[in-house]
């Protein structure tokens, strides 16, 4: 039977990577979508693994041809979920994960017949506002910049099939997991041999 | 906010019984919900815990007000589950279970607005078969009866949400707990405050 693609989004700052990592962990037999990017490998990062890495003229090439599900420019650099590998995972059998920004999901909605979306919400929107200045990482502009989107974001929860707030890493990645174990169990997807 | 209505049914047989006890024993925010019956209370039973006891006169009055979301005949006695106690029992925001064979949970579906609708199904029709001659307590007649009710019931499996196959207790546990989960994690149940 052909696995179920499963699109875990939400605002930046709230902790989705860290969620999945553990939802990972705890189930092997999902696979995590590989995205293409425009962007140089880091030292040790594997083509096919951590990313599928292609020119900008690829790049361009793979948008005019509908090769992705979506795409988005983040910083200098593009990135994109391939069609092709979402279709050849769920066609093995094998339950997907994309793990995307709010405006991703939301083109993959339109894109793709069925998939299960989680949102990822914050317990409450100071707490993502102070995680997203505690990374230190960037500008007040930047940071500002950042809670905007996160304030639209928030509005598009109504979109997605279910919302998981984060307030305890392991309560969230156990309550992605129970999703993932109930979609399973959906009348249609359980194989009955009684003829 | 008001809690879920869950509907667990399937064949005679099936063993929904010992996995509900597992799930509840790990779920304390669920409640059972209790049927009214015409059957006089075996030693130790209560009224209003086992089963609310009612005279036939006053199950007849239960049936003519629509007070009842099914009911049923079993042996020379009538079993009903009360609208009233489920809605009470979901408006003080519990989750709320119903165990009833499959007729019943077609007439839930008919009654009731929303609720969650699991079926347990054997891993194999013999595995059924083969716990129904096991009970040793029933004769032939009447077990053949029941194989055969059961193999209709087994064609209504896709008016429900979910289908769990019971075939290691604590498995099918798990999965109806996985359930349970999930639907509380739906869209628009999760209470966000980001105003």
């Amino acid at each position: 039977m052909k696995g179920i693609l499963f699109v875990v989004s939400g605002p930046s700052g709230v902790g989705k990577g860290t969620v999945l990592e553990e939802v990972f962990r705890q189930d092997k037999k999902l696979k995590f979508s590989v995205s293409a990017t425009t962007r140089e490998p880091r030292p040790g990062e594997v083509d096919g693994v951590n990313y599928f890495f292609v020119s900008p003229e690829k790049f361009d090439s793979m948008i005019d041809n509908g090769e992705f599900l979506e795409w988005a420019h983040v910083h200098d650099s593009r990135y994109g979920t391939p069609r092709g590998f979402v279709e050849k995972t769920l066609n093995e059998g094998f339950d997907c994960v994309l793990d995307i920004d709010v405006q991703g999901a939301l083109n993959v909605m339109k894109n793709w017949e069925g998939g299960v979306y989680i949102f990822m919400a914050p317990p409450a929107f100071e707490d993502l506002e102070k995680r997203l200045r505690n990374r230190h990482t960037e500008d007040e502009g930047r940071i500002k910049e950042r809670i905007e989107t996160a304030r639209w974001e928030l509005t598009k929860v109504k979109e997605y099939d279910y919302t998981v707030v984060n307030d305890v890493v392991e309560k969230a990645a156990e309550k992605v997991r129970a999703i993932i174990e109930a979609e399973r169990s959906r009348t249609g997807r359980v194989d009955l041999r009684f003829d």
